[in-house]
This record gives C-alpha cells, sequence and structure tokens, in this order.
C-alpha cells in the first residue's frame, strides 16, 4: 500500500516500543498528510539527535554535551545514583526529588540473558568512586529479581571502598489500593513495616 | 532531559496520533540506543517518502507513482469505491474484497467542522464519472452522521449521471455479541433483516 517508501516507513514504525502495523499505520498517514508541519520536522529532528546525542562519558547519560548537563553541574550533591537504563535516570530527574549525580549500567545482571559484570558499567562505577568518593551512593534498582540481584552484586563490590550503600525503599506505592496490589509487594511492604 | 535536541524529538513523537510523552520517551530512548539499526534507517525512509510519495491526481490515493499503482492497473474492475480517506482506502485492499479502483474525498460533510462540498473532492469524482462512466459507484461512508451525509449528497449527485450507486451494508459486525453492540447498530441490523 503506498508504494515500497511507504511500507517500509510503515514497517519501521511497527518495530518500535509500543507500536504495532496499525498504529505504525495510523501515524504514517497522518506525517504523509501533513508533510510539512510534521513530516519534514520529525526527518530534521532525528538527524540532528543522531548527530549531536553521545553517552556521556562520566555517567552514561544520554546528552548533547559530554559530559552530560548533570555530571556538569556545580549545583549537584557528591551522592551517585546507580540505575540501569536511561529511561530511570530521566525518570528519577522528572520527579525533582534527588540532586546528586548517576550512573547508568546499562541493564542488569541476568543468567538468563548472559549478562554478566563485564557486560555493565560496573568497573567504571568503581573506578569512579575509587577516584573521588561520593558521600553516599544509591542503588535504585527495579524490584526484580535481575535487579535485586544487581544491587546485592554492586554492594559486596563497593564495601572495600567505605561509603554508605542504600537501596529505594520497597512497599505500597502512592494511591495503591491494597486490594489490587501483588502478594509479592503486600509481604515486602508488611516485613518493612514501620510505626506509625 | 538529555538535550534540547533530544526533547525537541520527544515533543513531536508525542504529538503523533495515539502517542504521548511517557511513548514518545520510550521510542526515543529506544532510538538512540540502537542508532545504527533503528535511528538512522528511520531518518533515511521519512526523507525517501517526503521525497517520492505524492496524492494521485486521478483518486488521491498516496503513492510513489502517480497515478497510482491501482488507477494504473489493467487488472481493476470498472467500479469506483467512494472512501472519505486514504486511510480507509487500504482497509478495504487489506480485506482483498474489492477488485475495481477508488476515489479518495479527503473528509466528509460537516456543519459543525464548516466543511462543505467545495473542501472536498466531489467535484474531480463528478468529472471522472462524466469523461468515463463507470459499471458502478459504491459509496463506502463511515456509518457516522456526517457519513451519511455525505452519502446522501453524492448520491444526489451522482443521479444525473445514471450510474447504479450502492452503499455499504450496515448491520451486526463479524464477531459482533448482541449484547455488547450499541442500540443504534442493533436497531439498523433489525430493519435491515434478510430472510434466512
Amino acid at each position: 500500500m503506498g508504494g515500497p517508501e511507504v511500507e517500509r516507513l510503515i514497517g519501521l514504525f511497527a518495530k518500535l516500543p509500543g507500536l504495532g502495523p496499525r498504529s505504525a499505520r495510523r501515524i504514517v498517514l497522518k506525517l504523509l498528510r501533513e508533510r510539512e508541519a510534521r513530516l519534514a520536522p520529525l526527518a530534521a529532528a532525528l538527524r540532528a539527535a543522531a548527530e549531536t546525542v553521545r553517552s556521556c562519558s562520566v555517567c552514561g547519560n544520554l546528552d548533547s554535551v559530554d559530559p552530560c548537563v548533570i555530571c556538569a553541574s556545580t549545583a549537584r550533591e557528591a551522592k551517585i545514583c546507580v540505575v540501569e537504563t536511561v529511561a530511570d535516570l530521566w525518570a528519577l530527574e522528572r520527579a525533582h526529588v534527588y540532586r546528586g549525580v548517576y550512573h547508568v549500567l546499562g541493564g542488569s545482571l541476568s543468567a538468563l540473558a548472559g549478562r554478566g559484570p563485564e557486560d555493565l558499567a560496573i568497573a567504571p562505577l568503581l573506578a569512579r568512586v575509587a577516584a573521588s568518593p561520593p558521600a553516599e551512593i544509591i542503588l535504585a534498582m527495579p524490584a526484580t529479581v535481575d535487579g535485586a540481584a544487581t544491587g546485592h552484586y554492586l554492594a559486596e563490590k563497593l564495601k572495600p571502598y567505605n561509603v554508605p550503600v542504600s537501596r529505594l525503599a520497597q512497599g505500597v506505592p502512592m494511591g495503591g489500593a491494597l486490594d489490587v496490589l501483588d502478594e509479592g509487594t503486600l509481604a515486602t511492604a508488611l516485613a518493612a513495616r514501620r510505626l506509625a
């Protein structure tokens, strides 16, 4: 439909996360109908991003400057928050609750996926901590089996550096009705209960 | 987050149909992580589509050739199926149930949106029918108030040309359980009932 160029464009959009052939078709039709307003700017923005955006050589964040804006800031506290992905880093930044810097591992340890310590940015983290010990290291791993394993591994590896290492609290999420929560969350929240 | 280029890219994706800031962020992160495999091909495909894809001067379909592949085909029957949008045309083609050609109106008449006959490709349709009368004209309008109004208007306008004009049947959709259908569909299906 629409010739090979359109088919190819739909195919590429359909493989993006959250999209499929149907939504890709809708998007491509919209882009082709509003060529000047949408298609041309999107093509230009993609090229600009491809040319300028790089991984920060300090923390692994994505930015058009290196070191990234966060690493280069003088207003940040000397804490390192360790995250799996850039998406996690951005989520924490959007929450406006953390004023330290970050370290992006690039994933979690996974026996199933065959990802070992050498596949993650763990050595750079240790080098960073050795070169300039932070006041605290916060392990902000996801509450998954792999995330927990990665957290334990990192806590072990970080022990010799004599820096306080903490983890995110686990429990009932904000607005979480108890009757829709899974048993794992309820068990964790109950075990970690605090005096009111 | 990620610098102005990334912000701009996320903003453009977020305005595409079916996407929002959250899904746009996911897509952009994926694109930036897999630059060679995804970002570069998508940017190239967008440029290629912008350069080659045009509206068919006969029927209004989108294709990289003009007249489009459907209009240029010699295997198509001399029937014209009138649709609102290119998306509708593609939907009919995917169903593989129609072997005629098409005419894309570009929308429906709408008093509310201030769209009159001169805003749609109605004059080109009449000219097309006058120049080479088809065996049949099928009005494949959506089953909406505007769609029905557009169908009535077209049927009136097409009367002088002495060509059989038909409409799509309305009724219970395939796999449609009666108890989840709206009253309008049930009323139409009952009124248009046929002997078993």
